[in-house]
């Protein structure tokens, strides 16, 4: 668990004389060199801005304490969407304008759960995204406990049918953990379950349940599913382990409403000398309705925003327009990045790079870069492509090394990006220790209080340096690889 | 924040190889190292048979999965009682009964907070333990936030007057901060407040709201008080730096009833050549009303419990006699420590020593040794005195070396003993490693969960060789202090 910061605590006195000190003084030889030694004192500059300044915390501060959680189809989001239309217009942005996207309303009611046997203990659950509810008056059955999908199959029908499945699954990581929350109430409805219940997907709990969506296979019924607590799960995998029968009233008011209106936040800083060709920087503008989405992802939308907001107040005019992007509906549908990747598509070609933050607030360690190979594409010739690139990446990272976001290597760049990244764009993802994260994500303790200052300034830093140098530098980093 | 462990995780394979190994196999020379020789073989098998064994963990989880919180005055506390008295009869215990204590009886009611402006947001809060509640319909009021007593007082009536004071105080370790949570109240009614919030005493948070009791002065009114998480009473400082006039709802229907019999739970081990002669190991039963009370302190009453049966299921038969006390309501009233103390009071200067457990499951560093001066003893002799006891405890400590435990010190050993510490008789606090303890204390998340069964077992080790010694050593640890 992050600690609990007191803001004061994390004030950073000596910031003036860092910027003086943060670099490598002694450019390198040869033409990785050449990238940092050019640059030198334009990341100078920014870093130290970007050190000294308070920006980012403020603005995530508003965003998260004023506004607070920003579901699709909520007033939230939508208050979000005007407050950083305007606040891009404040810094002066340019072509600041909202693209509507058609967003799904998904609305929790109220909800419940209690086990009623073999000894009465109320459960704190939230409902799992896009579930349906229980029918009025609830769901009341016997409590299966499985620890994993294998053990489910196991079972089968006859041990499954008109119960309720809880997954007690041991977290492995969010990656191959999640699988539970997203499949598992669909892989239950298959047996004839009456609901899940699913363990919470986290490292750690301090009596937290963790939302996230679910993914319902349309061959089979839609039943009700929510998270409950790794102390409810393991208590009652205990229980069963006793050889208890175990009951559960289940009450959940969820239901879906008819699609609403919502919008991706778009603002430019344009190119001074190839305008039409644009470096993407974004996050995710909606969150869960609990918490305040705090580092999912209202920090992923700040370190873009004011990254761009610390370029223009420089007034560094890179060569390329920097384009932010923050998307509606990445948690539930991820609609934004489709809308984007549509409206959008005859401009791909013309995007240099795609950069994304949806990992929260630790510190940026460098990026993930995300080249991915097309139908009929050379899987050699791409990983020379890649090495390539990372090179001229790290480059750029020399620039960072003393932030500590020099490290460049492959991988996922992010959900928003991702479908313009599937046709080609060259996908960058900003490389966050996820240590904490999820600690706090998707629950309501995804609070503006476990936002490390210092770490958000260098993560505003590193992203201004990569988006700076990828929109001034001569050469693109990758030349087009998008289908004409 | 302790891990969430699965218990398989932290099986011990290779226990029954330890006992071999974790003693010392030469003994030192002159009189400190004659009691780890000649306690060496017993000591061994104590330890031995506390790590292979896994009763202390299956008495626990029982007491925290099937029984669950314990309040004074609860159901759960009295089914404590009587599986606890049941359980020392199982396990060959003598003399088991159960001498009654009059417990306060509060009950918590229905609950709710709400913040109504600047902005709406649900407060997750835990009332304070023998608060009272609000009128029906609750209170309305504005909120100001104070970080201090201090500031609290040059506030004065002019600033709270009318008003719900919500104290937003650092958390600078238990002992310093819980005076916000005991005394806030009435400080703040003495200026007119209509009601408190107490930023919850503890270093981190998931949304966890920690309770605990409160102290009124009786000179003031008194006013409805509870706890909010970290992350609300951050928010709401921050809200107020902004400038915004904050507005809250309370709900409490917190009252207290009638006092009601309860018990503290007394079984023992009789001595073989003194049986008049007593050695205490204490924990106590009673927990707050909320998750399991699982560190707080249900393990200190099963490492207390189970170090005696183990030295019982042994046979080692010491000469005094080891007393089991599982005292009723520590927690808002201590009223079984106080009922055992008139109870015994005859039998003090017969008490060899008194050893609590009230501080979790981290690992039992040694042991705090509590010998407290009464009035006109000279505090240089008093000193002298201590010395020699920490001397005498080190070599205990000898033997518990490699499982960690053999630091002496002097210290406070526990409420529960506290008063008849403090008629003379000799305390002994097991001394385990806070880390993690205030992360859960008092809140919905003290469940088994946290319980590391490897520490577990190391701690009733510790305590089985503690007690056996001082219970079987040929002169008493310390002469007798009681006055008679």
């Amino acid at each position: 668990v992050s600690r609990n910061r007191n803001p004061k605590a994390t004030f950073f006195p000596v910031a003036l004389l860092l910027s003086t000190i943060l670099l490598p003084t002694t450019p390198r030889a040869g033409e990785t060199g050449d990238i940092a030694q050019r640059y030198h004192e334009e990341a100078a500059r920014l870093i130290g801005e970007a050190i000294v300044s308070n920006d980012a915390y403020e603005s995530l501060e508003y965003l998260c304490d004023v506004i607070g959680h920003r579901l699709s189809g909520s007033p939230g989001l939508e208050q979000a969407v005007d407050w950083t239309a305007d606040l891009m217009r404040r810094k002066g942005f340019s072509n600041v304008h909202e693209e509507e996207v058609m967003v799904p309303v998904w609305i929790r009611g109220e909800e419940s759960a209690r086990l009623t046997a073999p000894v009465e203990r109320e459960l704190n659950i939230l409902g799992l995204g896009m579930s349906v509810g229980t029918p009025p008056g609830g769901i009341d059955a016997e409590v299966v406990v499985v620890e994993s999908f294998d053990e489910l199959d196991s079972l089968g029908a006859a041990g499954v049918r008109g119960k309720i499945v809880l997954y007690n699954q041991e977290y492995r990581g969010y990656g191959g953990t999640a699988a539970y929350r997203m499949d598992g109430p669909s892989r239950a409805a298959k047996y004839g379950a009456v609901a899940v219940l699913v363990r919470s997907v986290g490292p750690v709990s301090l009596n937290t349940p963790h939302t996230g969506t679910l993914i319902y296979d349309e061959e089979q019924p839609r039943i009700p599913a929510a998270a409950v607590t790794i102390e409810a799960a393991t208590m009652m995998g205990r229980l069963a382990r006793r050889g208890e029968t175990m009951r559960a009233h289940l009450e959940m008011g969820a239901r879906q409403l008819d699609d609403a209106p919502s919008a991706n936040v778009i603002g430019e800083i344009p190119g001074s000398e190839r305008p039409e060709e644009i470096v993407l920087l974004g996050g995710h503008l909606d969150s869960w309705d609990v918490g305040q989405g705090a580092q999912d992802d209202g920090v992923g939308c700040i370190i873009a925003l004011e990254a761009a907001a610390l370029i223009r107040r420089l007034d560094l005019a890179p060569r390329r327009t920097i384009r932010v992007v923050l998307f509606a509906n990445e948690e539930n549908g991820t609609r934004g990045g489709k809308a984007y990747h549509e409206r959008h598509a005859d401009e791909l070609p013309r995007h240099v790079a795609a950069i994304e933050s949806d990992l929260g607030n630790g510190a940026a360690r460098g990026f993930r870069l995300d080249l991915r190979g097309r139908e009929g594409e050379d899987e050699e010739e791409l990983e020379e492509l890649r090495d390539e690139t990372l090179a001229a990446m790290r480059s750029i990272g020399e620039l960072l090394e003393l932030i500590g976001a020099s490290g460049m290597r492959t991988g996922w760049s992010g959900v928003n990006i991702s479908s313009i990244v599937a046709d080609g764009v060259t996908g960058l993802g900003l490389d966050h220790d996820p240590e904490g994260y999820f600690d706090v994500h998707h629950s309501e303790a995804d609070t503006f209080d476990k936002i490390d200052r210092g770490q958000l300034a260098k993560n505003v830093a590193a992203m201004a340096v990569m988006a700076y140098v990828l929109a001034d530098m001569p050469g693109r980093l990758v030349q087009n690889r998008v289908a004409p």
